[in-house]
């Protein structure tokens, strides 16, 4: 059994790794939801359906999000009425947020309704949303003009309507102190041969997962077994704002900065091959070390990093 | 001035006629808001849409609802999902739903969408809904099986899931005892010069709209100026289950029924050439009776028909 530490597009294709080496029917992801948002009066969880999206082919291979073939006359429409249109939703994709959006209203759990969706696709994986609970990151951004200085606005605003070029000065999970965990996920981390924390951007889409309450200690329980893979290359993020924000949020946008981040939960962090000459100084952040090729650039890559990865949480 | 109490297909086509006539800037449309639903978390406005969609030349003729040259790609996700297909619903068509939804989250009434909705077609007309507040038809239709006997369901599910085909034993507006008229609408209809009571059916696209306190007052004191053009052709609906619904809830499926409706409120009838031998029979309930081709097949025949009925309902 292993359980894959979730947001987006890098967990997408470490999952799709990880489902060449094991049986999908024995991966579990644990998914971030604080990007979640509602628009519309939809109910979009960006990350949950990436990972969907990508597991079932049917991503849009050129914006790594959405789904492939897509027409945009809702959207088209939307615009005709000047209403919000920086949150791109294509014909099908809706599709998806109806659903899920008529679901919940009818008493549904986030969980079920995923469980429904995933089945949907014919996949074998489990995706949780690490709670059913409202969960949303707010992000303080630095600016001058609109909004003033110190702002708080939502994730999307932030990363999708700014484009994450904006300064950040700070992140909050809001509802992470009531949401509790999805029923199954602390069984995930519990019952699994190996945790492994994806590439995903650590302040804002493993952070969410790490602040509902018991998540965290339960991955740290599991530590000899956690592997993190560090989304920071040559101290950069290869996709988004993990390099900049780290650095934002006093951190350092590096492998090291990863490994300080991750030592109280993973005793293994997996690091690029352009970043090997750091190996000894990741250890001795008191965490095991291991240099691969990481950048996930097709199934065969993700399928190599998948199968090292897990060899390394395979710890007694 | 004029104004038209509206329901939808048959009111639209009226006041295309109308807008021949007189200029579309002096002409209001009053219209039912109890076919509205929320699905999918949308908000949706059918009679608004339709009359909107029509007046702008946009309605998908085939159908007489939604949108030309559609795509059908979002539902086609929710039916891959299992979620609920029988409301259909264009990736155009839903764009509308989508803008209003945000637009009334953000706090905004369904009075000024519409009007901002309207004007993204570039139509000069006004539409109102009749109310602002939530305004609900709900059916009880009498059913051995499932729903039980006597069961209620709401209006969509009556229209557009079963068809229509099935007996109503009652109809009620739900929400209407609290409901007040939108800002606009007792004015409309003081200070039309002719109130027309559109050919829509006059239990569940009329009856709303007479369900809201003030509104049946406002136009019963404007009875010599007020023409109702009848529904009801040689003892039939052009359309949808007006005749049906009419017997079933003891009503007589004639003009001479739809007189003894509309009596207190119009001060003239305007019946088909088909019924012309039923002109003394309305007569007899109190009204004028005017004899006309009311089936507005094209734009001319709508035209026809409203400057008829304009010129009835121009009394001293």
């Amino acid at each position: 059994m292993i359980t894959v530490l979730s947001g987006g597009v890098g967990a997408a294709r470490m999952l799709g790794g990880v489902t060449q080496v094991v049986k999908a029917s024995e991966v579990t992801a644990i998914v971030n939801v604080g990007d979640d948002l509602v628009l519309h009066g939809l109910h979009i969880s960006p990350d949950l359906d990436t990972i969907t999206y990508t597991l079932a082919g049917a991503i849009n291979p050129e914006t790594g999000w959405g789904l492939v073939d897509e027409t945009w006359n809702a959207m088209s429409s939307v615009q005709r009425y000047g209403g919000i249109t920086w949150f791109g939703l294509g014909d099908r994709d809706i599709g998806t947020h109806l659903y899920r959006t008529q679901r919940l209203a009818d008493g549904a759990t986030l969980t079920e309704v995923t469980a429904d969706i995933v089945r949907a696709w014919d996949l074998k994986v489990t995706l949780l949303p690490v709670t059913d609970d409202p969960l949303r990151t707010k992000v303080t951004i630095r600016d001058d003009d609109t909004p003033p200085e110190g702002a708080e606005i939502g994730f999307q605003e932030y990363f999708v309507q700014r484009h994450h070029d904006v300064p950040v000065r700070g992140v909050r999970f809001e509802g992470f102190e009531t949401a509790t965990p999805a029923p199954g996920v602390l069984a995930a981390i519990a019952k699994a041969d190996v945790v492994v924390i994806a590439p995903s951007n650590p302040i804002v889409s493993i952070g969410p997962v790490f602040a509902v309450p018991g998540v965290l200690d339960a991955v740290r329980a599991r530590r000899p077994n956690v592997v993190a893979v560090s989304p920071i290359i040559a101290g950069a993020a290869l996709k988004g704002p993990a390099d900049r924000l780290l650095t934002e949020l006093g951190h350092e946008s590096s492998v090291v900065g990863v490994a300080r981040l991750y030592s109280a939960v993973a005793g293994t962090l997996v690091i690029d091959e352009a970043d090997a000459d750091l190996a000894d100084a990741v250890r001795a952040e008191g965490m095991r070390c291991v240099v691969a090729p990481t950048i996930m650039r097709d199934p065969l890559a993700a399928k190599t990093l998948a199968r090292i990865a897990l060899g390394a949480g395979n710890q007694r």
